[in-house]
């Protein structure tokens, strides 16, 4: 790699809306989406909330020009909603999805019958190495009452894993997404945290957009009070992160949001704002200071997030232990039913009553039976992540214990030196 | 790392057939097997089928001296099975669950309602980065009629694929597991193409154990010729396999299995037979030969092998939507019996009938709603395998048709040269 390599990145993100028979002028947007990436000739375009192929297919058939490669990330019932379309050529595809996602039975909700995911692209730009992620994480429907928050703070913490674990080769590592996350959340603090991601929108100096970053406004037509509940002035839940894993250097440019509507209409695009970075990279050999490459700071940052998140997540098993007892009991006392209305059909006297009650009393314990199994394997999940958590926070503890006085004792020297 | 370095890792594996209720001598054989690993003091025991998560808890009190670090792989309702002791620190943990593992209505061989997964360890000896994983994949019910086929290459893929990514910074990597499928079977050759390991028991030169290699023996008194099916002799389903990614060279010194019985009684561990294998790893420059790195020839079988995967892929497709469609069939009938009973109880005649026959008609609709859920997402899950198979395969090809005529001018070169 040349001492002096730098390139720009051209990013765009999109929480689609693309809900077929649900969301409103879809084929009017799509079209619109499609004319604007032609035009913007972006490297790369990152899509959530696609939840149609047919509109995935009719979009890489419109950007074939601009775009030549792209993907569709397929998962669960109804898919992840994720695509991406590149200017260059796709090296390497991946996706990993995530373990928990909501509940079967909130079907109003939709989510566990999506599969929600995080999708990877490998890309190599004049040698460099580009690692994109794309996610739309569990979508928060009450700030109140959070139902979902153990699952989303389980996703962040997957999510921060599977980059973590696969960008180690690297050169630039980029995430874009709808993480239905505020930006100081615990789930955004672990993920920020654990992989080293900045926020394109904290760390730019030119800015350009909707108040404060946000993703969702009420100027949006397509956007209700509901949606943004206690934040009427709009919320912050898209995101463009990223950073440099080794001898680069990578900042945020410039970064714009849309603002209600598309940049040429007076029409959105979708329900969600789209984000467009212009990241600039440059090689930078790397520099060895102590006092601030993960220092105990950074340290201490990690291990207090990460002992908030355990604790929410042991909240999370707590509750999903609690149902899994519930439908055992129920299990039981349908069960108890069953053999009663079974020893009353043997007789003459409530025969065909108790023939007519078996029939529900079979479901009742069916349904107990799979809510019985579906929170068994809630609680494993999040037992899981709070077990990858546990071992994260031991080490991070040693290396604080061990490193703490030598590497105060060194900054202190090197303080005295330079004054 | 110095030139002269070197190091030997001794592993052992072991799928310890551990189903609560279910196995037979299950304290016996865990406590042998916890005096066993104690007594031979190995630098890694990775296991399988270790369903009982109790079981767990007492081989980590009883191995807590010689292996003080550990770790269980929580997933799914019942769990992954896997669990890992090791003698040197565990660095980091990650764990991926395969989209794709059976049909929840084959209750009967449980294996969906198990989190099948791949573990992922780093361990970090003596500054040599190594990336150790275990896993379990789908069994093989029936080799004549073997309904889970697709889903079986679909997890090696997978299991390849999180290889591959998560692997790129490690200097050797280790796969031990019972991948239930033969050394030449289609899922075995994809994932050992995909990834460049090989396979301990074709690469060491001192072998000692069951004929041939075989995991699951007709000598083990836990195994009977139903297991083996047309196979009187014995199958060779559990795995050894490594590979040296960087500046290292590592080879598999010794292997030995166990034969029908542990090394220190008459008695088995298991079902299956223990793996033990003595690895060496030595620092050696990378030599870069064309001739025979990745060369046209390796080239060639990976896409011969993603060929016939993605053709066995697309018959499961096929099934997949076949059922998808007889459900949903089934779901418009039953939706028209439903109509039908209703204006039958609206009327006088058959009022009776009709009320007693809507229970088990609404059951259908939401029966057949859930096999057509279920159809739908196993089609995306194996279409997604398939994409990604697609996307390898034509880079692989573009690869081998840009380079085949210099690299051959090249090795022709190499060849007159040397002679």
């Amino acid at each position: 790699m040349k001492l002096n390599f730098s390139l720009r990145l051209r990013v765009f993100n999109l929480n689609c809306w693309d809900i077929p028979y649900l969301s409103k002028h879809r084929a009017d947007r799509m079209k619109r989406l499609g004319d604007f990436l032609n035009l913007e000739n972006f490297d790369l375009a990152l899509l959530e909330e696609v939840w149609s192929e047919q509109d995935f297919q009719y979009l890489r058939q419109r950007l074939s020009l601009t775009y030549p490669d792209a993907h569709y990330f397929r998962s669960g019932m109804i898919g992840s909603g994720l695509c991406v379309f590149s200017k260059h050529p796709i090296q390497e595809i991946f996706q990993h999805v995530y373990s928990l996602n909501g509940y079967p039975y909130m079907f109003h909700h939709g989510d566990w019958f999506c599969g929600k995911s995080v999708g990877l692209l490998v890309l190599r730009l004049s040698g460099l190495v580009l690692n994109a992620y794309v996610t739309h994480l569990h979508a928060e429907y009450s700030r109140q009452k959070d139902i979902y928050f153990a699952h989303r703070v389980a996703q962040a913490w997957e999510l921060a894993q599977f980059i973590h674990h696969t960008s180690k080769n690297a050169d630039v590592v980029l995430l874009c997404g709808d993480l239905n996350m505020h930006p100081k959340d615990l789930g955004c603090c672990l993920l920020k945290e654990w992989t080293g991601l900045h926020d394109a929108f904290v760390e730019t100096e030119d800015f350009k957009g909707s108040d404060d970053g946000c993703t969702m406004v009420p100027k949006n037509c397509y956007v209700s009070q509901q949606d943004l509940g206690p934040f009427p002035s709009g919320i912050r839940i898209d995101y463009v992160l990223y950073k440099a894993v080794s001898e680069f250097h990578v900042c945020c440019e410039t970064l714009k949001t849309t603002t209600g509507c598309d940049p040429h209409s007076d029409k959105p695009f979708s329900d969600h704002e789209a984000l467009m970075a212009t990241l600039y990279v440059k090689h930078s050999p790397p520099q060895e200071d102590p006092c601030t490459a993960c220092g105990p700071l950074e340290r201490s940052d990690l291990i207090s997030v990460l002992r908030e998140a355990r604790t929410e997540l042991g909240l999370g098993i707590a509750k999903a232990r609690w149902w899994a007892a519930f439908s055992g009991y129920v299990i039981v006392w349908g069960l108890s039913l069953l053999v009663l209305l079974c020893v009353l059909a043997a007789g003459e006297e409530a025969r065909e009553v108790a023939i007519i009650l078996c029939i529900p009393s079979v479901g009742l314990v069916l349904v107990a039976g799979a809510v019985y199994l579906f929170h068994k394997q809630e609680a494993k999940g999040l037992c899981r992540a709070q077990a990858e958590m546990l071992h994260v926070l031991t080490r991070e503890t040693e290396t604080q214990d061990r490193g703490s006085e030598p590497h105060l004792a060194y900054c202190l020297q090197q303080g005295g030196d330079r004054a």
